[in-house]
């Protein structure tokens, strides 16, 4: 096992190439959680993921001129970063099927990417087989989990008297490094490891200990789904983290609201999920000195668009109605009437004349509303109750699937 | 006018209540510009943005106990976050219409919120008329410049050697503050005001040389969508700064995107107008160091959702077309199978049989579907072409107007 001079030394070698990044206070998280709130922004790290720590821990003084790894996610970018930071050559496996904005990630930072396998699985064997490439794992190996832990001595350092860090657990390369630095310096501080009920193999391994092995289901935090914890961190993590805890995606997307709600960050979902244990348990922390490890900030935008969007439904900022009126002329213009007065604004209108229940010379007309609040849409729906319309059906806009999980990376 | 030892002495003052926000260095925003760029992150600033400095530099040792401003915007809750932290009441008046958002945001520090007035300038009046209370203007203060002020020596001590400094432009006060302090400092830095073009007042005072009242349309920097600059400010600017830029809305939404995509930053629009400056004029600052000043991040999440479908729309990541089919069964079961192989995932169908030129026997029928790039969405509609089909229409989600203007306060 590695100690805290390795992650001394990390931190020595890899300062002039990375970010340390701010510790924020948040009064309003403080005040949400009643925990004292701080937030390690790993999201403001280089290529938005603490990864390039470990990246650059590794491949700093190796003399590896040629590099390869197989990630769609944040270690692709780190490998590729730190790659072309000390002059070597880069080589990222990815799946077929993954998003041009991975791929162009990578690209965007020199590396040669290339598609191979219809899964990840597939693209990590290909990686494996390139021996004239020094193969970088993502979190089982000790430079990697040294450089990683530079967090911690980082976080020991920008405050005191910090009761627990809360660390999101994929591979678990990241809560070992921080661990080994943590309670080195303050063992009195707890470590607990945070995964999603999505993916729970290191939960499971740490209670079982032993390994587990649990394919991930699709989730949010789509950056820690990773079925089977590395040796090495595991072991790290069976002697010295606290606690683990699991939190449901819809903690996790929450979160992520609240992180660009309340903070102005911009947290990927695996980054997320030490608030969403915070959350789900405010009474342990109560009164505590919390460091969450907001550990990157690379999401989809199509995924944010999702979480914005449920959050403007959840509090009554967007809303879908649906309304009976009679086939008639005019019947529009006094709904819209109704709308207008209560200065909500429509974004979609949706006549349905097949509907189910509607008789004949009546049709259902939904509605898509933006609202100044959930009381501003209670008074709307009550208005157009009181002028003779029968208001069907109140539902929230379609929620489409969670990403598919990488199966293999992560934190 | 306020002398670089206002400045001084507001920064001791205000020091135990506000963050010292972090400068960052943006590599990916220093490659996609030419320069090298720096974010002076006020976003990250208590209640997210700058106005608490000049709020708390203000009030600190005044010895008012009863604060009042008109504002709906970053003013309102700075005056009512300064007053809670030093023991004063804070009366907020904004007009009735204004959102529950913005309404709530005052309320959480503690402010009673007055609801008065159709405009922000019966808003105003009423607030004016309180004279039990004393009246705490946006930016035409001397008190409010110099707090604002210190940003500028923030950034002449956390880098070295800025060739200029971007700022955003509504009343003046931030600008004014911020040359203060820099030009006192190094007078070599340009300092660079910078409006929206849906608000130009101050840029069009700066030329003319005397002060110009422009009424501002709606736009998504709200935040700096003021009428006329203030006088106090008014004679700092005319004096000391280099130069005032005029951005455009499309501008300023990309920068909004970007700082998410790129920064990780949650900025708002009226923060993000540096940025549009620079992304506007590369030439102009290539191979310079550029700070920009982020100055907050209250942005309404109903903007963020427009601004991340456009940005979506824009990367063909989502996109609309329509497709003219037979009007039999199967017909979409083909359709939906090419969909299918390119892997798009379908958000939304809708038929329109009663769409202009569409022979009987045949309808529209209209897609929103989600790619995974531009090239996966042309491959995609090329195949549907050679399927036999007529695409007729590709175009992008519906676009809803901007905020109006809050005519009166800001930066």
């Amino acid at each position: 096992m590695i100690t805290i001079d390795d992650i001394y030394e990390a931190g020595r070698r890899i300062e002039p190439f990375i970010h340390k990044t701010p510790l924020i206070h948040s009064s309003s998280l403080s005040k949400a959680t009643g925990a004292e709130v701080f937030i390690k922004a790993e999201n403001l790290q280089k290529t938005g993921a603490f990864k390039v720590r470990g990246a650059f821990n590794k491949m700093i003084g190796l003399g590896a001129d040629k590099v390869i790894t197989a990630s769609m996610g944040n270690h692709a970018q780190a490998v590729a970063f730190a790659a072309r930071e000390t002059g070597a050559r880069a080589r990222i496996v990815m799946p077929v099927m993954v998003t041009l904005v991975k791929e162009e990630a990578s690209k965007a930072y020199g590396a040669e990417v290339i598609l191979y396998g219809d899964n990840f699985r597939e693209s990590l064997e290909y990686a494996l087989s390139q021996n004239e490439y020094l193969f970088i794992h993502p979190f089982d190996d000790d430079r990697i989990i040294a450089g990683q832990g530079t967090i911690g001595l980082e976080i020991m350092e920008q405050t005191q008297g910090i009761d627990a860090v809360l660390v999101p657990v994929g591979g678990g390369g990241l809560v070992a490094g921080i661990a080994l630095a943590v309670k080195a310096i303050s063992p009195q501080t707890e470590v607990i490891g945070v995964q999603t009920e999505s993916a729970p193999s290191a939960y499971r391994s740490f209670y079982e200990r032993r390994l587990a092995t649990i394919p991930p289901c699709p989730t949010i935090a789509d950056g820690i789904a990773v079925g089977r914890t590395g040796d090495r961190p595991f072991e790290v993590i069976a002697s010295l983290v606290d606690d683990m805890i699991l939190v449901k995606e819809d903690s996790i997307a929450l979160s992520v609201l609240l992180f660009m709600e309340r903070m102005k960050l911009v947290v990927e979902g695996a980054g997320a999920v030490p608030l969403g244990a915070l959350l789900s348990h405010k009474e342990r922390f109560r009164g505590k000195r919390v460091a969450l490890v907001a550990s990157g900030g690379n999401i989809d935008f199509t995924i944010i668009d999702r979480i914005v969007r449920k959050g403007l439904v959840t509090n009554g900022r967007i809303a879908v109605f649906e309304v009976i009126v009679h086939d008639l002329p005019g019947s529009l213009r006094d709904l819209t009437g109704i709308i207008a007065a209560h200065r909500a604004n429509i974004l979609d209108v949706y006549h349905n004349r097949l509907a189910e229940n509607v008789p004949v010379g009546k049709t259902e007309v939904a509605f898509t509303v933006e609202a100044r609040s959930r009381e501003n849409l209670e008074e709307l729906l009550s208005s157009i109750r009181a002028g003779g319309f029968v208001v069907k059906d109140v539902g929230s806009l379609p929620d489409n699937g969670y990403p598919r999980a990488p199966d293999g990376e992560g934190g």
